[in-house]
């Protein structure tokens, strides 16, 4: 049973900006700080690895009752029983990922711009992430950031959860929650924080304020 | 419905031994020439990439009822509905791509040596990839070769169909098959052959010499 799509502050792994960090340590902080849904992302793992750090963090994930998605690859979800996948550009297509997963299965999709987003509006998606908000180093080979006035109107055309990605820390989560985003992701602002646990209650904190539940 | 496990001359695609020429084609005119199984192999691409690879290239297996199996990537194996994988030491364990692609896929496993010869036994995989028979340029990161005294030995010990892999050429097929193994797994021997047809037919000759059917 997979748990509930909950974008509200969505953990991104970086295993180099864990910088040195055990990644179970860091999610299970971050989970502890206030992150709802995680999701694993591996671009240099072997399939034995990856998966190696599926079973190690997707129990975590479970006890907190967080979402546990994979980044990319529907063969590691399907092994461990992950909640869903997250599909890039040079990810297996939408469709073909919905069929091998199953309806349950939340999939979401990486949103460049606003031709991106008449394709992916095409799906029946789970949800959108939106990015990059602002630049990032996490992933180096990222488009340029969307402007914020086209950010707010996706997030009115996604007609679906979206969460804002790329660059995000505490000093701009302000600006993508006011342009309309559901829920922050982030990746550097908390693995590489030198308290997880707090940059991910400060996070939270921020989304509580404007989207107070 | 997978076609039926043959491994008497077991193409291993390489991307870069094709030294840019199409690799449809190169497939293609390995079947031509003999080639009884294909194995798209690719370490660099992207998942889409690979995913729309494996789309090109299996309906020209399928219509040359030869099996299409895919290295390590059992989602792109879903995906594109092909005959089964072959799985290294870094890919995915034998138990769970079993689970995940069923009962009726093939699964082949490679074997570096005797300790690894016990471990793959204990699987029911359908068949061994014994390897490397001899130094290779197309895996840099491959362990030493095999003995061919110790090599005979395994493909006794195997009690399942085995493939000689690694180095193997018209040179020295013979030796491999002398030394008990059932079929030649060639990738630069067709790949880079100037005419992949010739090749292939070649070696398909030393194979039907030495294992007459």
């Amino acid at each position: 049973m997979p748990a509930r799509l909950d974008l509200r502050l969505y953990l991104v792994t970086d295993p180099v900006g864990c910088m040195g960090r055990d990644l179970a340590w860091v999610v299970a902080e971050a989970l502890a700080g206030g992150v709802t849904m995680v999701q694993l992302r591996e671009k240099q793992a072997t399939t034995r690895e990856f998966l190696e750090r599926a079973w190690r963090i997707k129990p975590i994930c479970d006890a907190a009752g967080a979402p546990f998605i994979i980044n990319d690859r529907v063969d590691v979800a399907l092994a461990v029983g992950a909640a869903g996948v997250h599909l890039g550009r040079q990810d297996m297509p939408y469709a073909d990922a919905r069929r091998l997963l199953g309806p349950r299965a939340i999939i979401g999709l990486t949103v460049h711009n606003m031709a991106e987003l008449e394709e992916a509006k095409a799906t029946d998606a789970d949800y959108f992430g939106l990015g990059p908000a602002f630049p990032t180093r996490t992933k180096p080979d990222a488009p340029a950031p969307w402007g914020m006035d086209e950010y707010a109107r996706a997030c009115v055309l996604a007609g679906r959860p979206v969460v804002a990605i790329g660059g995000i820390g505490p000093h701009n989560a302000r600006t993508v929650l006011a342009a309309g985003a559901h829920g922050l992701a982030v990746s550097s602002a908390i693995c590489s924080a030198d308290s997880p646990k707090w940059a991910a209650m400060e996070l939270a904190a921020l989304h509580a304020r404007l989207w107070p539940s």
